[in-house]
């Protein structure tokens, strides 16, 4: 129910096709004046070829000086979400919020949690954009997008208030800062890493910045939507030591 | 001279004290306005007790939840530098740019090879800003900061031409965008690996696209003084496998 | 048709009420930590009276510092648009775009035309959001929100291409840039009156350059909604000189 | 003395040369990928032709569509600054901040005053970096530069702390965001204000929302140096309704 948040677990990700498709543009925003220039000619479709036995994808044809070019699978979905409270029709699949959507974080992957805010009775969850392997960014606008075989658990926590979507690993949590500036979702994953914190580890706002300053790890997640990404772990083993 | 670049090898950096001093704050740039009402009355110093032998800072003495919080030591330079050629007075030593300076950056470590720009006879080297541990953006202003025995070799590759200062540990090629924003800085370090690959690896504007999009890793290196700094990174095992 | 563009020129707007509603909020995008930590018991509703004899809107009741505060009644939309081409659902009216929608541009008065580029046949316009008066920006999050009744006209342009919205007044030409952040906004603008310039004048890029560099006056239009907005207006009296 | 505000009044800007030199670049900060590929062979010197009995300057010789282009002079300083207080060496003349410095706003005219923060015994003035028009963001990089007479006098407010600069014109009171984007440029334009607002004018939190909201007044000053700067006005008119 709206005020309870989603957690989706995902079990496993198969990947069930031996290609996914991409291209060779760079999004707009990691272009400056050089780069646009260089890479202005840029913009064709690339295919990849997914080797399961292996674990790597090729590109299939390789271009001159990728020929032994291979990248280790890794697939994980770029969309996950329940669906966003609003009057109004809701945003598209390619948007990203509060609610999840087409984050294209490349850390949720098997093995992953994902908590995200529930806005309508039910939730209303929904995933797809399979990736078999994507860089920080997601750079090209598409990943190696591809098929999958999805596995995953959903469980309720009730009554309890988060930001922008979590994530968990076996090793770190993770808050995901969503917004118009990697400037802006900075603050917002810096927000609400320390909120976590406050709740949760019932830390104080002394103690909060202590261990932002000592344990933050900041990636970039996604510039290649609407929204721009920027994730912040903290190590669990790290947390584990915090006194409750 | 300039026109080339120098090399700065970094052989061992040696913690030779056993505290450091940091402080509680956050940086402006983390703070949205729940964060900023949350953290008002932040700002003291905080002393952390460096245990050499065992390898981790305490703070000292530790707040409540912190009484078993215990970081790794991390041990790596603020700052190092050629410096910037200009007809005025060059910029302080808190500064960063072309020529490198106070980049804060948790990965210029021992080990670790700088490359900068050279902009006057002799280049005129200096380093500092000794860091016991950092956390990703040095949010606090303060890293663990204390002192160090330092070790390096420097070489100069003549005749080379490169944009902000880039970094090369045991597994990575790393540029480093520094400017007055994350989403400039993202722009910069993208371009700057651009050419990297385009000058040393060969590649072609559509392969410097496919290599970004499947194989970049942004982190947030500084949010804490005048330049934001993003860094990208490349394994140097993906690129062995390149053709040149 | 897509691919046309719809003119809208706005024949009339008249105030039909003598009351509006607004707020003493001010948008995140407007806060650094000391104006977050100021204003965060803000929030609260402003009821406006509207004078329409006077043309004036004044507090009711006003705050203490405010008894003589009194502001010029400048109607204007908030909202116009063509409807965005969209597989999917589209934005809601609280977004805005390529196709127009929630602008919060205080220039669209009386007496404007509003250029929008046409995604579906019949181009489905709507328009609506009343502001009596409106500050650059919309930093209340609200304007003095009211109701009006609005004459317009409505023609088109076939076979034409342009970026976002465009404004023509009696005195100037307007590119309105809307992205998630004034940096990006601010190229967007720029960009966008470039492309006017060369097609509409047929200026070179140098030329380009140099009526920007001693002509441009720049506006931040809006920060309240999910897009930022920067205009940038040039002279009609400036280009009436321009050699076709 | 340090914690004073010098008040620098420009009584006189006389052009005393016939010629100005601007050049047909557009700064990195304007530029999208479209709009840097359209410009990217830009970056001749232009010189411009000053006819002050007719008030215009003429591009001298003219491009092929700009034959009659013309434009009034509006003489300005681009850099009017005190001494920055520094243990370092200062930051040279091309820069800006709390201090004052290059900030290239047009309104800096003949009629204007200035107030800066005094952070050196003497405040150490210099002024300088004569404009003979430019347009906002003073976007190829130069202005129309040229020299000019200066007469002006100064005084000082003991005891009174200011952020960054602010200007007084004959009908509007200016604060200056000087900062390293134009969106946290904004927000210290705003935050300044406030912070005016709330001293000289006595409002509380509430009362600056409702003046902001319905008097705001954006303007990119601009974008041509390492700060980028955004002004926000208020009018003396609707000032002078305020009770106090």
């Amino acid at each position: 129910m709206p005020g309870d948040v989603l957690v989706v677990r995902i079990k496993k990700l198969t990947l069930n096709r031996d290609w996914a498709k991409s291209d060779d543009g760079l999004d707009e925003r990691a272009l400056n004046s050089d780069l646009a220039v260089k890479v202005k000619e840029n913009g064709k479709s690339i295919r990849w070829h997914l080797d399961r036995a292996a674990g790597t994808a090729t590109p299939d044809p390789p271009a001159e000086h990728l020929k032994h070019y291979a990248i280790p699978l890794k697939p994980m979905l770029g969309c996950i979400s329940a669906a966003p409270g609003t009057a109004q029709a809701p945003p598209g699949t390619g948007d990203s919020g509060y609610y999840g959507g087409n984050m294209d974080f490349n850390e949720i992957r098997e093995g992953a949690t994902v908590y995200l805010r529930v806005a309508n009775p039910g939730a209303l969850l929904y995933f797809g954009d399979a990736h078999a392997a994507q860089g920080d960014g997601e750079l090209n606008g598409n990943a190696l997008e591809t098929s999958m075989d999805v596995e995953l658990t959903v469980d309720v926590i009730p009554n309890k208030r988060i930001g922008d979507p979590r994530v968990e690993t076996d090793t770190d949590i993770i808050t995901m800062g969503l917004d118009g500036s990697l400037d802006d979702a900075f603050k917002e994953a810096t927000s609400d890493m320390a909120s976590w914190l406050e709740e949760d580890y019932k830390l104080t706002p002394s103690e909060i910045a202590q261990v932002l300053g000592t344990g933050a790890e900041y990636h970039v997640s996604e510039v290649a939507d609407r929204n721009a990404g920027i994730v912040l772990k903290i190590s669990k083993a790290r947390l584990a030591t915090l006194v409750k």
